[in-house]
């Protein structure tokens, strides 16, 4: 697939856009001042392949912290910031890598030229986020709670920032709609080359909120649009950062560690699968190094219809095939099929 | 978005395609011949939501059952028929609804026509089902493992049907590869009017199964194409009608029971919202009509933000907000929220 190749920023050493790899963001659910929980929560996040971490700045109180998470903690920051142009300013000036404001809600055209100013000399890039629930009022006149809509409100924040000569900016449009996200974000990315951070709003439980988001940013990066993805989840948000990862892996767009190829069970299979499968998974985990492994039901659909897998399992009954590139290595009983597979792929890979 | 408009196919009577709601399938996993354990299973997928379910026909043990599996369930039903005819000669005469076969591998055009007329006799519509895995070898030197390989094969097995006049076809075209399905069924709904099954083939685990089918076959919904899917997964096929379902709700092509949005916890919120929000999802779980709620970690910005939800709840510290179409109702306890939006509902569907 063709990616659309968007105006490159950076957010501290990481780069957004014109064909980087796309980051995985999430955000900390702490009280940002609560400095050592959160430091404890961004390096939980760092830990599960967390490229870029959000967090609340509320008020002053927040904004007082900033500066000592900043200097314990190496990964891009990103602070969160609704109305007040000052406590932006502030997280620019402590070194934070990025600013998420709508430069339209702070007040004037002045403070916007403050803003970009403080953002510029500190090295830090602006993320424009439109929701689809706060459209201007008479944008929602004009165009109704439409793509449309979410695509001209964003656009009038961009513009504010490029009147004070500010480009380091990524823009994100979100609806709790799926359908309308992904059409905000493919309109969009016709209007503009800023880099496109993509999300469903609110999209809810573990569950739910996994299958709509893999739905909405799957699409788009399917279709080459999006540059970073943060995957709301109304859970931990470590949860977040490994929905990310697997929403990356699936489009393609990133290798790492096992993929797992498995079949559904059915009438032929002899061997219980799903427990055989879990316990791969939970074996292979720690693996870096980026495999196909395929675990198949039967012999006879097994190696051939697995054979683009690195390794892979063919269950019998009470027992099973091991093969490597479409090859049989050997054949082994039930229990040892998954610590034999392990040990064939641990002595391949050291 | 615009659906592509298919040929309408009939499975008993569940309408595939030319427009007809996006059906959900599944496959048992029992062995046939075991009928209570079958139809047990079957019952259980029905009431899970599934529309059409797949069983497999490895033999004539399988076979032989087939005329009392379906004298006892409703539901449309599929035989699973690997190279033998005569098997789903049979399955048709049993009243089964369609036929999983492949005509290129049943032996000689003269067979291609006696199942064309059982089928045709029987009211049996065809699903032709290619996997990158069983790609034949001249297309594999022709063109590679690609897309277009996968086509091929499909057309040469649909050119077999057309050739003994049966145009009850179905297709599908599966690779575990999720950007490898999607290429292929882009490229197909291009090439032929058929309505398209969509999955992801082998996709693995609950988990990384669920986001690699929500992204491909996602992806396929959301531009249009697909008239039946099935979520294949590592797992009890009851999660793979759950699975479905999500995809298609998430896809906006399916609305039925509570659809909860609800924003990721973060620094501003003060209440238990993960809880919170999994008591809602539990005790709204039993409503059909389909009703969206909201469940926002403040007040500040829920009802605004959730001015979409038919209901919704705003937490604050130790207490929320109910609301109603934007509106708020009443501010309650927070161990009163859950059940008293759950009343305030009920209230409003009785």
């Amino acid at each position: 697939m063709q990616r659309k190749i968007t105006r490159r920023i950076m957010a501290g050493n990481l780069a957004i856009g014109g064909g980087a790899d796309i980051s995985v963001q999430s955000m900390c659910n702490t009280k940002t001042q609560n400095v050592e929980e959160t430091l404890g929560q961004i390096e939980a996040l760092c830990k599960a392949g967390c490229d870029i971490v959000r967090l609340a700045v509320p008020d002053n109180e927040a904004a007082r912290v900033l500066p000592e998470i900043r200097k314990n903690c190496k990964i891009p920051l990103v602070a969160d910031i609704h109305f007040d142009y000052k406590l932006a300013i502030a997280a620019a000036k402590a070194g934070f890598d990025k600013i998420r404001i709508n430069p339209g809600n702070i007040g004037s055209e002045e403070k916007v030229r403050e803003l970009a100013r403080a953002c510029q000399e500190n090295g830090a890039a602006i993320r424009v986020g439109v929701n689809s629930g706060s459209i201007p009022s008479d944008l929602l006149r004009e165009y109704g709670n439409t793509p449309k809509a979410l695509c001209e409100s964003a656009l009038r924040h961009i513009r504010l920032l490029e009147k004070a000569d500010f480009k380091d900016i990524c823009v994100s449009l979100k609806s709790s709609d799926v359908s309308g996200t992904v059409e905000a974000c493919r309109m969009m990315s016709g209007l503009t080359d800023y880099p496109l951070h993509l999300g469903i709003t609110e999209s809810g439980t573990p569950y739910s909120g996994l299958v709509k988001s893999s739905v909405g940013i799957g699409t788009l990066l399917m279709e080459g649009i999006g540059d970073t993805i943060r995957v709301s989840l109304t859970a931990d948000p470590v949860e977040e950062v490994r929905a990310g990862i697997a929403i990356l892996k699936a489009a393609g767009l990133r290798r790492c560690g096992v993929n797992i190829i498995s079949c559904p069970t059915c009438g032929r299979t002899d061997i219980d699968l799903i427990s055989l499968t879990e316990k791969v998974e939970a074996l292979l985990s720690g693996i870096e190094k980026p495999i196909t492994v395929a675990v198949m039901g039967c012999a006879v659909n097994g190696p051939g219809e697995a054979r683009e897998a690195d390794y892979g399992i063919a269950g019998g009954r009470g027992e099973g095939l091991l093969f490597k590139n479409g090859e049989i290595i050997k054949k082994v009983s039930e229990d040892e099929l998954a610590p034999e597979l392990l040990k064939m792929i641990q002595s391949d890979t050291l």
